[in-house]
Formats: structure tokens, C-alpha cells, sequence
């Protein structure tokens, strides 16, 4: 049977020599800083060890290629010879690529690594003129809560069973520790609320979390409050304006920020404008939905057709200003009120006319409003499949990495798709859909794409794993390693899992606080890993490599280069056995600590145990 | 050091089963029809060896990924088996791929080929709606004059030496077999001219070509002709309008279509425009341009800083209608007399304000004039670098392939770049690079590409292959049978080569009209090829797949399968070496017939001498 290619990553690292051929990338010793302003320029730097007679930055205006001499510089720390040479940021976005000469060759460095041709343009760097990552998002860990069934704080506030109708069926309330059901999918209220979310601020702060991602907390009629009634309220299940308010004063005290889910892209047919808009054929909320005739489908736009779910239309500007972009618009009012940023609901849905026309756009006047509001406000999409079309800077800052992190690794690691699907996926394709997604975005991007294994729409991460703690903790550790924010979902740290395969609802049970039934060894597993990513530069901000590890473990460098050469690097490896996988990795020299180990390895060829995941730090 | 990646194509063929495990294109057997209009339904089969359960085709609707199951059909002569399912045309491009479900897997397949993962959008199939690149094009073999050194026709029309100054020096008349200088790069002229052509057709319909890229021919004081005088002019001393007219129906009637060289970038600074709009600071062609003060520039924008070259500013709608859209616009006007196309001079830097803002949409513009003038026009770009982005059926129709064919193919055949710097560039890499530039490309599009070895701007293939015609023959055997519109320089094919390496002027040595000094057997392989590649659809509509050839072969398969199953195949192998080069091929099965050699191979694995360029072909 055919055979994916492997995408190799830009070095391999050649047993024993631990240096790349040529390495360039966004860290400060490579990059004197990202998001220079339009019209500036920036030194970028080349470390090579090859017998180059000359360097060339090359570089893309009007059109045509630039090519600028590098010059040979000394850096106090560095290894190999270096050169440097100007970057003109003429442009929002300006692809760079270097030449080297040698006596007997010529070749180009691209993101993608050392060629002898010239690659297409996707393959090059690529510098974003005046733009830059929340600073904050850049170095947090997050934690996802689906806010129903995290933790009950105030059982004054339960939605009570009858209390009122949605899509023709009463709502119930449930207790605890009932499992969740197919019929509860929309309708079972385990009575979490804000101000358990409060109370837990300690146990998220022990874990290490300082960031949280709610799903939606407004008026809605179902438990997941997807489908809106009230942009404006914070639903009074959930304790309300004064729960929110609490909230936001405990999460500020202990150095958390939490986001928003905004659903931008459909509202509930309960929702005040929906009902203003289906009153009159005369009313100006008209504007606001697209309106149709077509047999066997409601009579305007929504959500995959499901009536409840009406789509918002954005050729209105009544719903730019009400959503996006005016003075009181939604994405502004809960900046204002305490929200650090915005997680976007099918953000790649978004759009005019009934479609996803003006998607981009869109998204642009809706960052460029959150930005005016809170100038640090992180602002990230919900793009289920591939995005790197929307990921230029200008919009979102980034999206929840399903396409480049989530979904493939999980899927290699548990042998199935999150569709249950057997897959037969290995790890050297593994590596090409990873490498291939992360190479083509942007440095500032690439670092605070939302990693996540597990999410309130698929399956549980440890259920899908075979509920084992181990391998969990395996594909935990790629989370905290990889580039970008790692997202954990709530629970799973104590060892929360599923009744039987499946995504939602069955990925939504509720958070247990008996903690005679916390798996406590993999929360402190949990929590240590946190702490390590929170404390490496090179974990946070690193570039990334790929080291061969084979079908069934995955391994990667990251690495940090300083201005003056010195450079701090961590290496994770994660194996998807069930049993102890001895594997033999070539890593730079030097001393490497193991961070649960505790030992001390010696660079060069090592072999250790895959099994569970490790990680490994050089400073 | 460090190893390139090798890009696969999408099913290497296992040996010795011929049969890749998956397949679909964009020919009759695959796809129903190409460029069906907006809001149509497409039929769409994917054939299979493997133990499938189902298939679905999948495909991209507002930022969502749908899913439609597809049913197994009986081919009548298609091998494996196949499936069929339809495609709603809802977008001018519909992003799609194919999903196979098997019992202990699940694989996609997308233009890469089969993946366990679901690819990046770049790389799924995409179906262009209501756009078809001009049927005539498609079958062409196009042949490239650079006027002024093909054909001296009428000597009472020569530029006299001294007739006129540019620049500050006098022109020269030279005498026709006096090698190319230096000084002469753009004062000497040899006295070709559109008469010559005109007398040269039954050379050009013995070869056997059927189109003509004809370098500028409008009224310009250099001997290239960049830069035009008068847009709406022939120069006289290429024969004025009479030889124009003249050879227009000489070629008609020969069944040989013309593509003139459309310089919409820059003008000359002779221009009437450029003269009114430096005479007065009120005069509307002042708009046409971009004005500037900056030390040690010229006070206006222009091609690369040369003063002689001023750029148009295409924010005028002076310049707009001028030169692209208006009803008496010079695209307009030269294919109402005659012209069957534009070949666009460095399409990638034409823009508004000085720039190549607004770049995509102006081509836009052009080509729907260039249309509605005439409906069959082709309009390709000069875009000298990765042209992906700008190829989307919407503007121009392809582009000249220097990025995914001719530059790679010759610094690989002659271990040289075009500027002459040294290339240890292997087969695999070669592969790579051109594998990742045609996958992404529509399938119009990719089969519209103007491939080329050589030009008016860079060096004589043959010249830069050491004068060896056997390696040249290899390399034009490429040319001939890769996905794209062939495009030969004049000369080549009896032997024109260079005095010295470089470029430009290097590579305009006059064209020898004493047959004594061509080499006979180079011309009459080169037309046998032409022949070939006019005979056959798989050359001409095949779908492509690289085959495993080492580090000095290339080899590729082309398959053309009609609605019934029948497939067509072609496979061309090429040496880059001077000396014998056995190579181990595995073919599919059947008789292959040696369309040079004479012989019938049977499929399988095949050795054969890849030295001088072998072409087999299967009906």
C-alpha cells in the first residue's frame, strides 16, 4: 500500500554531531525581535556549520526577490560561525529565506530546512510587521471548564427540573454523580455555576493554571449555553452579574485570566433580537439573519439547519456594531467587564449572506475592537480543520489547534479517529502533519496556537487511551512540550473519563470533589509538568525539531537561543504502548535533566523509557 | 549534512504490482467534466485495490467539512474497484478529498495522495468552477522568438548603425552571424523582423509547432523592445503593420496561434504618455505614474530604479482603461488584431502606487477583458518566482514555469544555478520541489503551465548542458512530456548555443539560416518529440506520477483514463549524465512502445539506457 511521505523537520540531528547544518528561527539569538513596526528593520541572524564562503538574506518586495550579503559576527555563546544581516519590514508580512554559497554548492534555508532549490513561498520565514501575541497568552497554561459541571457553588441557583421548556422538552435537573445520557445531551443540568468556579480558584492555582477558557456563561436555555438568549447577562444558573464579578476579583488575585467563548456566528431563537426579528417583516432585527425559502429547512440560516440555532448575518451592520465592533458591542462589553479574551465559536463559520463569506474580514474588525478595549486581550478561533488561511495576525491571534496537534496525535495515539474510526496512523506521519501544519504559520502564531487533546466536543483523552494514567500522561507531556498554549479539560487530571466512547455528551461528565476518587498520582504528575512548562523559556518559546523515535513514540526538540548565543533546550518523549518502551534518541551534549526523574543523562546517544512520557531540560 | 526531504508523489509504484492503491484526477475517468459552472453537480470516482468498505467524498462548505457517502460503480474496462459520488459546485473553488473506510483502518486521499491524516487544505483536490483554460492551449507546442535575432526578412528595414541615440549611445546595426556582446545588450541590432518569421513558418510547421510567444514587437529605441514607444504600433523596423498582418494569416493558415508579449509593468520613456505627463504638472497622463523625491532614484517609480523604465500606477484609471480593460485598451486592441494571447512581462510586480498592491485583482481585470475580446485568449504571466497564490483560474490562466519545472530541471541537469553558482541538487530533491509546486496547483492550470529550459533571459540549455546534444535531448524529453504547455527557444533545436556563460545577452546569438551549420540529427529528434506530444492525451491532459530514478534520473509517469476505464500512459526518463545510464524501471503492465527507438517493452520491471532521454507510451 502507498506510503505517506514524511515531512522531515528542518534538522535531523545526525548521530553523534549535535548540530544542525544552518539553523535561523524566531528566538532572540536568531531574531533581534518579532513585531517590528512597518517601515523598521531587524537583524537576523544565520548559525551555520558548513564551509560557507558567503551568506545571502533574500527577501520578497514588489514581487521580486532582494538579496542582501550577510556579514560574519561574533556571539559570545554561540557555536558554528554566524552571520547577520538586515530584514526591511516593508510589509505586513515579508517572506525571508537565506543563501549560502559554498565552493562546491549552493543552498537556501527555508522554515523548512536545507534545500538546494529554491522553495515555494509557504516554505519561507516569515516576518509580521507590527504584530505581537498577547505577551501573557504566550506563557500560560490553560484550563478548559464546561461550566455546568465543574462545580456546583451554590445550589440556590440549580436550574430545577420543569422549570422551563427548550425545543419542546422540559429541563431537568440532575444530580452530581449521574452519569451523563444521550437524552440529557441538551437538557440535563448538573447545576455547576460560577461560583463553584470561584471556590476552586485554589485547586486550579495548586495545579498551576493561569488561564481559563469557559464555555459559554450568557442566558441560554440548554446546559451548554451555545444557543444565546442574552449576550449581555451572565445566566443566573450561573450565579450571575454577582458570581461573574466575584469571579473575575478571585481569578485577578490569583494570577489567572479567563476567556470568554463568544458565539458570534448563531444565536438562540429565544434571544430578544431573534424574536424582535420574527415579530415584524418592518423590524431592523430583520437585518440581522438571512432569510430563505427553501422546503424542509427554517426560513432563514442557522446552524447546520438546526432551527433553534439561527445564523447571524454580517452584511448587516446592525450585527457588526451589536457583535463586533461598536461602542457597547458584545466583544467589547465583556472586556470591559473582566473577560481577558475571547474563544471563538466556529470561527471559520462566521461570515455574510448565510455563508462564511467575509470571514476574514470579519475577523479582523472583531480583533481590531478587542485590541482598542483591552490591548493585551487574546483572542483565538475555533477553526476545527485546517487554519492556516486565517492566521496572518490581522484576525485572530490564533485557534484551537485541532488540525496541528489534537486531533492527529490523539488519533496515533489511541489507534482510532475521534470518530472512533481504526486508524493505523504511525509516527512518522504523525511527525509530517505536525511539522507540516506548525512550519507554515507565523513564529508569534505558531507559539500561542491552543493545544488541547480533549475538549467538551470529543472524547475524553484517558477514556480514549484505555483509562490508562500512563499513557495519558504521555500525550500530557507532548501538551505541555509542544509549541504553543497548552489547553488541559477539566477533570481529566484526577482521572475523569467517559461511561462509553463517544464524544459530547458523553466527554461531559461531571468533575468530581470527593477526592477519594481523584487518580492523585497523575494529578501530581499533572501539576509537576505544569510547573516545568512555566518555568522553560524553551518550552514556551522555543523552536521546534523533530528527533526520530519510530511508529509508536513521538519525540521533539525545542530550543531557545539568547542574544548572545547561549541556548536552553527541552526535549520531550512520549511513547503510546501500554508496556515500557526502551528508545535510543541522539540529543545535543551537555547535561540533561529529567524533570520527574530526577537523573542526570549525558548528551549524545541516550536510551530511555518512553513509557508514561519524559521530559528532559538543558539550560 | 543535512538531507532534503523527499515529497513523495502520490502513489510510488510497488513493485511489481502496477497498480497504485488509490486513485483520482481531474481526467474523463475521474472527473465528469472540468470548470462546470457555479451552483452545477460534478460525478467524481476514485478507484481503489484496497479491501474498502465504504468510501465518502468529502468537501469544504462554509468552513465546514462535509461528508457524502459514494457508491461502488462498474467501469467496463477499469481495473480495482470504483466509486462514484457527486460534487456540489457551490464556490469558485470547492476544496475536496476522499475518505476510505477499512476494516482495521481509515485512510484520506487527497491530490498527496494517500494519508492517514487529514491534510492541510493546500493539499486536497480542488475543482475550479466555470473557468476552463482555452482548449487550444492545451494541446499546443510553443515555440519562443525573440524577434530581432530570429529572421532578418526585409534588410530595407534594419535599424541603421546611428539612426537614433538611447540612453546617450547611438544604435548599431550588426551583421548576422557576429556573436553577441556586452556592449550590445540593448544597442545592437541584427535586423530580425516579423517578415523573417512570416518567410520562417514552414520551418516552424515542418517542426511542428502550433503556437508562437513572440518577445515585444510594438515600437520601442532597444533591440528586446521592453521598452515600448507606442503600445499601438509595430515597429517599423520589424515590418510595420503590413508584416504583422502578413504574418498573422501566414500563420492562420498554418495552423500556428501567436501570443504577443504584453508589457504592462513599465513603459519606455520615450512614450508619448510618460512625455506629456513630464511636460506638464497638470497633465491627466501624470497619473499614469508614481512620483517620488528620494536621493539617487529617479523622480518617479520605475522598473527596478532604471530611469528609461518608468512603472505605470495602476491606481490611475487612466491606466486601467489605457492598457486593460478599456474598450480600445491595447489588450483589447492587439487581440482584435490578430494576437491570440498576452504573455504578461513580469506580471508579479504589477501594481498600484509603485508597488504590486492590488496585483491579484488587476490580472483579474485584464484577463475578463482579455475574454470577452476573445473567448479561447491565452493569457499567461512572467512570474519568474512561486506563482500559487496567483493561479486560481480568476486571473491569468497559468504561468511561465520557471519555479516548478525549468529552473530546478536544468540546475539539476547542468549542476549549475542560472547565475552560474555550483549545485549538488540530487533526483529526489528534484522530485520534491517539483511534485510540491504542481500538486498545488488546479488541474487547468497545472496543464497550462508554460514549461521551458531556456529563454530570452537566461542561459541556452544546451550551452549550459556543455554543448552535449544527447543531454539536451534528455532534458527537451522532459520538457515534451511534463504536465503543461511546451515552450521551446529558438535555435536550440539546430544547435544555437552560447559564446560564454551568463545570461542575458549570452543567450541571444542570432538564429543560423545556413543549414550547414545545424545539427540535423538534434532537429529531427526534437520534432519526432513534437510529433509525439501532439499524438498524445496522456502527454498532453495526463495526470502525473514520479517514478523512482536515483540521483540522476528523472522519470515520470502520465495517465489519461477515459470515462470507460481505458487508461493512456506515457513515461519519459531522462539521464543528466553524458555516458550510457542503464535504469531499472517498474512499469505498469502491458506493451510500452519506444517512440524513438522503435522497440516494445512489456510492463514490469523495465531496464533501459536513460542517456540522451527516453519516451514510452502505452494506449
Amino acid at each position: 500500500m502507498t506510503q505517506p511521505t514524511t515531512r522531515q523537520t528542518p534538522f535531523a540531528l545526525p548521530s553523534p554531531a549535535p548540530l544542525p547544518a544552518a539553523q535561523h528561527d524566531a528566538t532572540p539569538g536568531y531574531t533581534e525581535v518579532l513585531g517590528a513596526l512597518l517601515g523598521s528593520t531587524v537583524r537576523l541572524r544565520l548559525r551555520t556549520t558548513l564551509p560557507v564562503t558567503g551568506v545571502t538574506l533574500r527577501f520578497v518586495r514588489v514581487g521580486e526577490i532582494e538579496s542582501h550579503p550577510a556579514r560574519e559576527i561574533h556571539v559570545p555563546h554561540g557555536e558554528g560561525r554566524w552571520f547577520e544581516a538586515e530584514l526591511p519590514v516593508h510589509d505586513l508580512r515579508v517572506r525571508y529565506a537565506w543563501q549560502l554559497h559554498l565552493p562546491d554548492d549552493h543552498l537556501n534555508v527555508t522554515r523548512l530546512g536545507v534545500h538546494h532549490t529554491r522553495r515555494g513561498f509557504r516554505d519561507w520565514f516569515q516576518y509580521l510587521a507590527g504584530y505581537a501575541a498577547p505577551e501573557w497568552a504566550w506563557t500560560a497554561v490553560f484550563y478548559q471548564i464546561f461550566p455546568d459541571r465543574f462545580r456546583n457553588g451554590d445550589p440556590g441557583n440549580d436550574v430545577q427540573t420543569g422549570e422551563y421548556e427548550y425545543a419542546g422538552r422540559p429541563v431537568q435537573h440532575v444530580a452530581w454523580d449521574t452519569p451523563v445520557t444521550r437524552e440529557g445531551d441538551i437538557h440535563a443540568h448538573y447545576g455547576g455555576d460560577l461560583n463553584g468556579i470561584a471556590q476552586a480558584l485554589p485547586y486550579l492555582t495548586d495545579l498551576g493554571i493561569t488561564g481559563l477558557w469557559l464555555t459559554p456563561v450568557f442566558v441560554s436555555p440548554s446546559n451548554h449555553r451555545y444557543d444565546i438568549t442574552d449576550y449581555r447577562r451572565i445566566d443566573p444558573h450561573l450565579g450571575g452579574e454577582a458570581a461573574w464579578d466575584e469571579l473575575v476579583q478571585g481569578a485577578d488575585a490569583a494570577g489567572i485570566r479567563i476567556v470568554l467563548d463568544g458565539v458570534f456566528n448563531h444565536m438562540g431563537n429565544e434571544n430578544a433580537l431573534f424574536r424582535a426579528a420574527l415579530s415584524r417583516e418592518d423590524a431592523p432585527e430583520r437585518s440581522l439573519f438571512t432569510w430563505r425559502d427553501e422546503p424542509g429547512k427554517p426560513p432563514y440560516h442557522s446552524f447546520f439547519d438546526v432551527p433553534t440555532l439561527p445564523k447571524i448575518d454580517y452584511r448587516s451592520g446592525f450585527a457588526v456594531q451589536e457583535f463586533l465592533a461598536g461602542e457597547e458591542s458584545v466583544v467589547r462589553h465583556w472586556l470591559r467587564r473582566g473577560t481577558a479574551g475571547w474563544r471563538l465559536d466556529v470561527a471559520h463559520m462566521i461570515g455574510a449572506g448565510g455563508t462564511d463569506a467575509d470571514n476574514l474580514p470579519l475577523h479582523r474588525t472583531l480583533k481590531r475592537a478587542a485590541r482598542e478595549e483591552r490591548p493585551d486581550a487574546f483572542v483565538f478561533g475555533e477553526r476545527f480543520f485546517d487554519p492556516e488561511h486565517a492566521l496572518d495576525g490581522q484576525g485572530e491571534d490564533s485557534a484551537m489547534n485541532y488540525h496541528g496537534f489534537g486531533l492527529p496525535v490523539m488519533q496515533w495515539a489511541a489507534g482510532r479517529t475521534y470518530f472512533d474510526e481504526p486508524s493505523r496512523l504511525g509516527g512518522a506521519e504523525l511527525v509530517d502533519i505536525l511539522w507540516d501544519a506548525y512550519h507554515a504559520l507565523p513564529p508569534q502564531v505558531a507559539l500561542t496556537m491552543v493545544n488541547l487533546l480533549e475538549s467538551h466536543d470529543i472524547g475524553r483523552a484517558l477514556f480514549r487511551l484505555g483509562n490508562d494514567p500512563a499513557r495519558y500522561a504521555a500525550m500530557f507531556t507532548l501538551l505541555i512540550a509542544y509549541p504553543g498554549v497548552p489547553c488541559m479539560y477539566y477533570g481529566t487530571e484526577v482521572g475523569v473519563s467517559q461511561s462509553r466512547p463517544g464524544n459530547m455528551p458523553w466527554c461531559r461528565e461531571p468533575m468530581p470533589w470527593d477526592e477519594a476518587r481523584w487518580n492523585t498520582d497523575l494529578r501530581a504528575h499533572v501539576q509537576a509538568l505544569v510547573q516545568v512548562r512555566k518555568a522553560e523559556v524553551a518550552l514556551q518559546r522555543g523552536d521546534l525539531t523533530f528527533l526520530p523515535a519510530g511508529d509508536d513514540a513521538l519525540a521533539f526538540l525545542r530550543e531557545y537561543t539568547h542574544a548572545d548565543g547561549r541556548t536552553e533546550r527541552a526535549v520531550a518523549v512520549a511513547s503510546r504502548l501500554a508496556q515500557p518502551h526502551p528508545l535510543t534518541l541522539v540529543l545535543p551534549d551537555g547535561a540533561w535533566h529529567d524533570v520527574l526523574g530526577g537523573e542526570i543523562l549525558q548528551g549524545g546517544e541516550v536510551t530511555l523509557d518512553a513509557h508514561g512520557g519524559r521530559l528532559l531540560v538543558q539550560r
